[in-house]
């Protein structure tokens, strides 16, 4: 039956159709135009062609490209570890503070000397137990404590996703709850895995909360209309890309639904430490989940996801993270270290960075003042920036943008005039293309100020609202930059098609 | 239709039934049962319990764990990449080579201020370009040459393997040819994705060699008896867990096949400086591919895949690693990249050491006489343990081991008495499982002797034949205690049950 294919046709290869399907808009059609120009900007003719130098890129949440400093402690203490011959040398551990060469000493001591070796598939015990303690102390006591045995290290927060997604959704019948706007990470993991977003909508004009009362209709429809049981609920607190944060009296019910209903609750919180709003706090979800009373505080499975990514320590790049386990039954506990086996291990550099970011310098410590110096510099700038992105986007034409309460982006609607609707149509099908009105808006400002955001179809938002999503991340110079470049782009576009 | 249930049953978590099926053997039952008895030995009843005071590893090619020392000067890269700072303390970089404080100057040179930050999707441009130059030196020029966008850096092999896996198998109509016995990596991600292996046999009495005849025969049986298109195959090389290399004769039929049929090449190349017999020398298939004449030098789609986690590097924990894509068509480019891209990066750390490991110090380099006698000192060693342990292996009653041409493992053949056969079967009865005879087998060679392997039926094998997997990495001191371990034990088995 088999012959041989022609070569020309052999080129054809077969695609997996869920990876084609797959969109990811953050790092998709305007970051890759973005990089065309940055490209482009190096030569004199590029230079020529745009109004402007240089790009600013508002479309990761990658802090450290936008000039935010690591912490000197953790950088000190992660150098030691990676060359523990430098603690031989005098003249060297004379230029570390004193903890940070103890710090050292004391993690290569439960390392061993194969600091390159394969950890335990969730990583290295001591981590997890400093994990679980800082936990622990995060949620003032709240019972059972975790302990290192319910904490899995990962490559980041989206590699504890993928893990726990995938153990999770099978196919088609398996649905995941989802907020909308929401980070487009999950979407695409639930097309990867076959399975069926069911959407519940978040309240724009309060700040993006969460309304706990619709989840029951969302699923009861998701079930009825979409032929799919919801295995698992995201919440993304604070909020990705809405900025909101949640109140406790909310969080209870989300939990409470998803025990009566046996919905796995997933709780992103890796912007826990991002928080800016005058009285808000982080509270979380395992805190919320552990001081219900019976049988919610027991039979409510939660994973809680964190990340070195973002909060104050921004190491992106090194891809470290955790999640923790919350009355697991032994059935998913056991399928979850399987997988983990599978991974092998998440990388040591993430590794001891999260230990770090779990156990900062104490009060006595030399690098106590510099630390916290550091910590609350950028803090307070995040804050500031937040403050001033929100209300200056809110004072142009047609936007209108809600506080940024906590994580590191605004998620402003914007309106656009009518005329601009019909010319991206026409536009669209001359181009044979299907850009979305703001994907089209914000590959335009791309184009003409040189300023990266992601469109808002992107991360879902309700029918006929227009947004973008905007990191709060460029140094403050920079970002009257950004503010000033969006209001003419904006103003222009209403003087040319109002 | 929905009612609220019952928060028993709410417990009975629903799971993913491919995860569930998943099996991977190398972290299985085995080191499952392994760090129970490691945990024991460290209180004085389990000390009484067992002949042995330490386990000996040798279940997974982790050669750190196992004392292998890291590459100096890999390591001195890393620490002032990692603390950028170091550079302005004269005392600190005076106590380092000066190549390696000029190596570091140079990474974070094209890595600038933000250190800690997401890198491209496929990881810093510098890094593939380095990767690209070492693969065209390797490959003798092979035109066209490779260059950064040939190149994927990833989190270890592995991440690369389950990516190109996951954008090429859809479901149980698209099957992943693979050798067998293979690396369980392979068996486990086509299972999690619901396709379908076919499964081509290595001839173990020819050190293990593929034969490329067979090959049609597997592929149309596939379709024929499987129902499955063959997408994908796999070829280890060198060989795990068989340690063969194969001849380039061999990979030139295996590549005109794979071109024949339309089917994507992924070679898993991770032990390609792990060459042990004399004669041998690692070819890679790219070279292969580009060599042959039209139109298969320029139609076999394949797939590369290397490694910071063997070699001589042995930096597994750093989770570094690569593939090269060649003749990809832009449809698959493209997937890849949007795969990529979802994946945000993988680690610094990793991509750093990747970077080193294709470019290390030149001669005339300060560190070029330390690091070739580092790098030296290894691979003789290895050769010595390669070489003594199929000796020795081969000397014991009922085993039969192959050469260990390369890689880091030996897979002998072990027969066993008919007695010891049927009472596996009894004991599997009155237990309730289903123990293979050689993961018996090995479980009480682990409770007897402290010593940890794998299971033949972990990798895969022709019926009726059993075999272990053990690694060549223990230091040579403790590998007398390992041939001397199984010995004894397999001597005890037939005087027992012959």
């Amino acid at each position: 039956m088999l012959r041989r294919i022609p070569p020309l046709l052999s080129k054809a290869i077969h695609l997996n159709p869920r990876v084609v399907a797959a969109q990811y808009a953050v790092r998709g059609l305007i970051p890759m135009r973005a990089d065309e120009i940055k490209r482009a900007l190096a030569t004199p003719e590029g230079k020529a062609k745009y109004p402007f130098s240089s790009l600013v890129y508002c479309n990761i949440g990658n802090p450290q490209a936008l000039e935010q400093r690591p912490l000197t402690f953790f950088r000190q203490v992660m150098s030691l570890v990676d060359a523990p011959f430098l603690l031989e040398s005098e003249q060297v551990t004379s230029q570390y503070p004193a903890d940070a060469v103890a710090r050292a000493r004391e993690y290569l001591g439960h390392i061993g000397k194969g600091t390159g070796a394969y950890t335990d598939s969730a990583g290295y015990a001591f981590a997890r137990d400093i994990v679980a303690r800082h936990i622990n102390e995060r949620d003032h006591g709240a019972k059972p404590l975790a302990d290192a045995s319910s904490i899995v290290l990962t490559d980041g927060a989206s590699t504890g996703v993928r893990l726990m997604l995938q153990v999770l959704v099978g196919d088609a019948g398996d649905a995941v709850m989802i907020p909308i706007p929401q980070y487009p990470l999950y979407t695409v993991q639930i097309a990867l895995l076959g399975g069926t977003p069911a959407m519940y909508y978040l309240r724009e004009d309060e700040c993006w909360a969460l309304n706990a009362e619709e989840l029951a209709s969302v699923c009861d429809e998701c079930v009825a209309k979409q032929n799919a049981t919801p295995r698992v609920l995201v919440v993304i607190n604070p909020g990705n890309p809405t900025g909101g944060v949640l109140e406790r009296g909310v969080m209870e019910s989300v939990a409470k639904f998803c025990c009566d209903r046996g919905i796995v609750l997933m709780a992103d919180e890796v912007y826990q430490e991002n928080i800016y709003a005058k009285g808000k706090q982080f509270v979380s979800f395992r805190e919320v989940v552990l001081g219900l009373p019976a049988p919610y505080n027991t039979d409510t499975v939660l994973v809680s996801l964190h990340s070195t990514s973002k909060g104050i320590v921004g190491e992106c790049g090194r891809r470290g993270g955790y999640f923790c386990c919350t009355n697991f039954p032994a059935a998913l506990r056991e399928q979850v270290t399987k997988m983990c086996s599978i991974n092998l291990c998440s990388n040591v550099n993430g590794q001891v960075m999260t230990a770090l970011m779990c156990s900062p310098p104490q009060h006595g410590d030399t690098s106590y003042g510099t630390y916290w110096a550091e910590y609350n510099g950028i803090l307070s700038s995040l804050k500031k920036r937040a403050l001033l992105l929100a209300k200056e986007l809110g004072s142009i034409r047609g936007f209108s943008c809600q506080p940024v309460e906590g994580a590191m982006y605004a998620f402003p609607t914007i309106q656009l005039p009518e005329r601009y609707l019909q010319r991206n149509t026409e536009l669209n099908l001359k181009e044979g293309r299907t850009l979305a009105p703001d994907a089209r808006w914000a590959l335009e400002l791309l184009e003409k100020t040189g300023v990266v955001v992601v469109p808002g179809s992107g991360f879902g938002q309700r029918a006929s609202t227009l947004h973008f999503r905007t990191t709060i991340l460029p140094p403050e110079e920079q970002m009257e930059r950004v503010v000033k470049a969006m209001r003419s782009f904006q103003e222009n576009v209403w003087a040319k098609y109002a």
